[in-house]
């Protein structure tokens, strides 16, 4: 089959489907009076000296206008016993309603933004609004990561070891992954 | 554990460890006379109108030089069946020698742009650059997807379906996961 780019419906349907699996940003935020908390799957690592990482909303609802705002924002790590309460996070709420309440998610203080982290996420990221750039439609909010908290239990040597950790990831449509299905390969020279 | 973004070398590992599991991109582009193919997993869908994919070099190695001089690239994707050739990509190879050839993998011809895709490769989207956006030492590579591959054998009622397709996630290290152990999330109103 060959896809004609112009059938923008069909493009999407097919570049979701087909760039998985993705990892899962679920951002917190806050105006100052209401706290927010969404899922982003147009998410990735995008600088390394800064540390950088990006979302890419499709429209300016509460999180992205947030983190614009405010300049801040909380990137909260999505483990297989989140899953529940993160697709909660994704109901579409009033402004003034905190998904955090609506999904029955406890916050836990952050140290370097006003933004409320996700208390049960074992790992989350503190950001300062970096960049926001203009694709189209849409738009890609990079935040430089300023603090990190990782569990204690996912460390060995003091290290985040990717065999403690089981993340989430997005698949098309409704679906998930898990990410204990795994095989090594020895990088060439 | 709290982590000080000072240390980038511990602050790489750990964003690259815990934002996962990773898409990833097999970029084949061309100088005119040697065609390169390199993996990219700091990549994303990033635009939906127009649709706009991005990835995120550390360093301009021939893969985003040649996107940025020539305004094309080809993302392939990562089936399991292709992780041994596509790891074997990643070599450090002189500029003039092709990874295509290095790592065995036959090239199939594009549409629109003068990039060969990756015949085995079960989807490839044809790329415009759309623009770069420097990172600190990083820059991301955005291209506009203007012609897509798809295998008829991965349609159901000509769409891809997300249930015949099994691509391979990036996670940390040397590690890869299949996206076989999946779940549906019915998604909230």
């Amino acid at each position: 089959m060959e896809l004609d780019p112009d059938s923008v419906d069909s493009m999407y349907r097919t570049l979701s489907t087909a760039v998985v699996p993705r990892p899962i940003a679920w951002v917190s935020s806050t105006d100052g009076e209401t706290d927010n908390l969404a899922p982003y799957s147009f998410f990735n690592v995008v600088g390394i000296d800064p540390p950088v990482v990006m979302f890419a909303p499709a429209s300016m609802k509460d999180t992205p206008r947030n983190a614009v705002e405010t300049g801040e924002f909380v990137v909260n790590v999505v483990t297989p016993d989140l899953a529940e309460s993160m697709n909660a996070s994704s109901a579409t709420l009033s402004s003034d309603a905190s998904e955090f309440d609506h999904a029955g998610v406890e916050r836990a203080p952050s140290v370097a933004v006003d933004a409320p982290r996700v208390a049960a996420s074992p790992i989350s990221f503190e950001c300062v609004l970096y960049d926001t750039v203009e694709v189209g439609t849409s738009t890609m909010v990079l935040g430089e990561v300023v603090y990190a908290h990782v569990d204690d239990e996912l460390l060995t040597d003091g290290k985040l070891d990717v065999e403690k950790f089981d993340a989430l990831g997005r698949l098309a449509g409704s679906q998930y992954t898990y990410t204990r299905e795994r095989f090594g390969l020895e990088r060439p020279d």
